[in-house]
């Protein structure tokens, strides 16, 4: 069904407070779509369709809700509910709402949780941000490695899990230390009195993360190994929760977004465009904007200080643009799949000599390539136009130039991410503003060295 | 343990023929790992080392080999080994590896499938491109909606499935007709004799993709829902397989790599940087290099045009590089969070207006900032040099063509990636480059009327 009318319906019945019939309805909505619908009603609409809901069904359909409009329903429900609300949550969903909403709303909702959630939210509140701890769920199947395989599955079979956990189940022994894994399907294969120590695979082979391990090296791990599920243990290696792939998938595109912005020179913003308001969006993008501008002083003193040789030879000025355009372009290449690549785990800092070997020829080739297209270019401009160059030295020394820029830009374009990487800074962060300023410096000194030895009367 | 140590154990064990401990050994050792050891060997060790492993070990170790590997392997190993292989391989594992190896040994390998692992190969390697059948998987639980759920569990146990199945069956009548889903521990919660139609989610909440789906949009709708498969259904809404999410986050990081790629103007290569040949390289960056670098003519002529300007008013030409970075650097700062927020769904088309009414506040903000930082630089500049611009009128006229640039840049920056996607045109593609070259002009433009107005004498 469309959304639209799918919403239409929802605000007609209601209005007319048809909640039987809403009741059946919801139950054939998928929880996310409930929550968009929620969404594009007004608060009061929102509470009421809210609280027609069961526990379970209102708890997992909030998880999926904005962060104002989780604010507006807390603000608006009784202690009572809240209570309910706070405890029927996934301590991940709980946590990952109290960090987005006002300080007020979270000493209220704390005062409402039972001692041992608040305990298990203050726990979680307080893993550094994008580690693997702040990710985890503790919503997982553990076993003991002296139960047998009857046993396990009734453990299982009583907890009823859901769709938060994937069905590997995780062996600790008393101690909960972490002992092996074993796929649910593997306790329905082996006999019932099978123990759970002679099912499990083994230590050797199991991957596990620390709580404080980055969320990115956690993706990477789950990535190469093609993982549904990782354990999460602490410093005892004792196992404290597990981290699924479907939040591994928010991680990647996550970073991947961080990426786009650094390289766009912006600020990270956790609200999304939309969201974040104008002054934001400000904030987020006048630091590199002014940085840029102030270090493009550089280049303009040197134009200044060539300005006579600039202005004895026509058409020199025209080309810097060009010239400019084309290094920048050349060194984004680069950089960008450098950066890529690093990020992906596809290079590492030790490929560093090949990778320049590979961009020197690569430069080498472009370069040449496009010096000749550019003669050309020039030459044929000059047969149709009065302005500009008509020298073939002009042309020589515009392309001679182009082809070290090209180099240098290449050159560079490769060396600032792996270096920034080999010092544990951000590639992406460090090498897209240096790049520009830095070829754009590199770029106008060769063009005008060049210009000023051959092209000026002696 | 360390990679390099492993390395070096298991290459003693195969020179001394240790053929026991290294079975063993190999047990302890994730299959993903086994493939990165392969890979470091010489040719005849690797294929010494497979020919170690159990069949479906060597089938799995396989599947994660490079295709140089793979090709080389499949060449020295006899018509019956390879037999054995491709129809122990998944089917989808088969088919990444044949679309990278050669012609020849296609033919080879398909020679040896029995015949329904080929006519399953061919169908397969017909689905397009980056769509939903390309990327399934068909080993998957497929239960029928009749069956009871002891059953169901029954004939789970029976097909004994692992690591490439999430644990949802989905449910068909005896046509193949998709029906709805069961997550497997429902069938161990329900009593024996239930009819699985019974204990299944039905239809209304189940989500399913077709063959002919994009890859991408099948990401989009797995990450919405969070889910950890999805059924795929041919145009009759038959169950033909179903894709997991550990594939889903190999298609997000391949689109965001694409995106990087476009945005730097580098075509895509499949192959990753190191293994992509330098011509290949120049073959991918040349053409967007030589066609910016054409269209900077453009650029060329205006200033040509202006000479006269450029050269009667000291300090305007040092200005340029200045100018153009800025207009460049805000455009882009603009269509990569509009191009990002579009890929990730943060942003849709309809959303044009709100966002171009942001983008003419940020950027007026940003404008007036810039433009004011750049008359305080200016003027201290001025003091500090004897060249450059002393004239308070030529700051103004560089702030205002700033202010006016950033406005265009973002206005362009946001209307561009929005348009093409209008038009059901990659917004990374045509955004990127078109913008580049708009913004570059239209900033000269607005600097030279400027300053030919203002600045000349009458």
């Amino acid at each position: 069904m469309e959304f639209e009318t799918l919403l239409k319906i929802v605000s007609s019945l209601l209005d007319k407070n048809e909640f039987t019939a809403l009741r059946s309805m919801l139950g054939e909505i998928n929880s996310v779509d409930i929550a968009e619908i929620m969404e594009q009603l007004e608060p009061v609409k929102r509470l009421r369709l809210f609280r027609i809901m069961s526990k379970d069904m209102s708890a997992e359909v909030f998880a999926y809700l904005e962060p104002e409009s989780q604010t507006e329903i807390v603000k608006m429900i009784s202690d009572r509910e809240l209570q309910g609300l706070v405890n029927e949550l996934y301590i991940d969903d709980a946590v990952d709402f109290l960090e987005e909403v006002p300080a007020n709303v979270v000493t209220r909702v704390l005062e409402q949780a039972t001692p041992e959630t608040r305990k298990l939210i203050n726990k979680f509140m307080n893993y550094p941000e994008s580690s693997a701890g702040s990710i985890m769920t503790i919503e997982m199947v553990q076993l003991r490695d002296d139960m047998t395989a009857r046993d396990a599955i009734e453990s299982i079979r009583r907890t009823g899990l859901d769709k938060e956990t994937v069905y590997t189940c995780y062996c600790t022994d008393a101690q909960h230390t972490l002992l092996g894994s074993v796929p649910l399907l593997h306790l329905l294969l082996f006999k019932e009195d099978t123990l759970v120590r002679d099912i499990m695979e083994d230590d050797a082979k199991l991957i596990s993360v620390n709580t404080h391990d980055d969320q990115e090296d956690v993706a990477a791990i789950v990535k190469k190994y093609d993982l549904l599920s990782v354990p999460v243990v602490d410093n005892e290696n004792r196992l404290v929760g597990i981290i699924t792939v479907d939040d591994i998938v928010d991680v990647i595109e996550e970073e991947a977004t961080e990426d786009f912005e650094k390289m766009a020179k912006v600020q990270h913003s956790d609200e999304g465009y939309l969201k974040t308001g104008v002054f934001s969006h400000v904030r987020h993008r006048i630091v590199w904007l002014l940085i840029l501008m102030v270090s493009a002083t550089f280049t303009g003193k040197l134009i200044d200080n060539f300005e006579t040789t600039l202005s004895a030879v026509a058409g020199l000025t025209a080309c810097i643009p060009m010239l400019m355009d084309t290094g920048g372009n050349s060194g984004n290449q680069a950089s960008t799949l450098i950066i890529r690549g690093l990020a992906v785990g596809d290079i590492t800092p030790k490929d560093y000599l090949k990778i320049v070997w590979k961009e020197l020829r690569v430069a080498v080739i472009c370069g040449l390539i496009l010096g000749a297209v550019n003669i050309g270019r020039m030459f044929l401009l000059s047969q149709f136009s009065a302005t500009g160059s008509h020298d073939i030295h002009v042309f020589l020394v515009v392309s001679a130039a182009m082809v070290f820029a090209v180099i240098v830009a290449k050159l560079m374009g490769c060396t600032l991410p792996i270096g920034a990487k080999l010092i544990h800074l951000d590639p992406a962060l460090m090498a897209g503003p240096m790049l520009t300023t830095i070829v754009d410096l590199v770029t106008l000194i060769i063009y005008l060295s060049l210009a000023n030895a051959f092209l000026m009367p002696k």
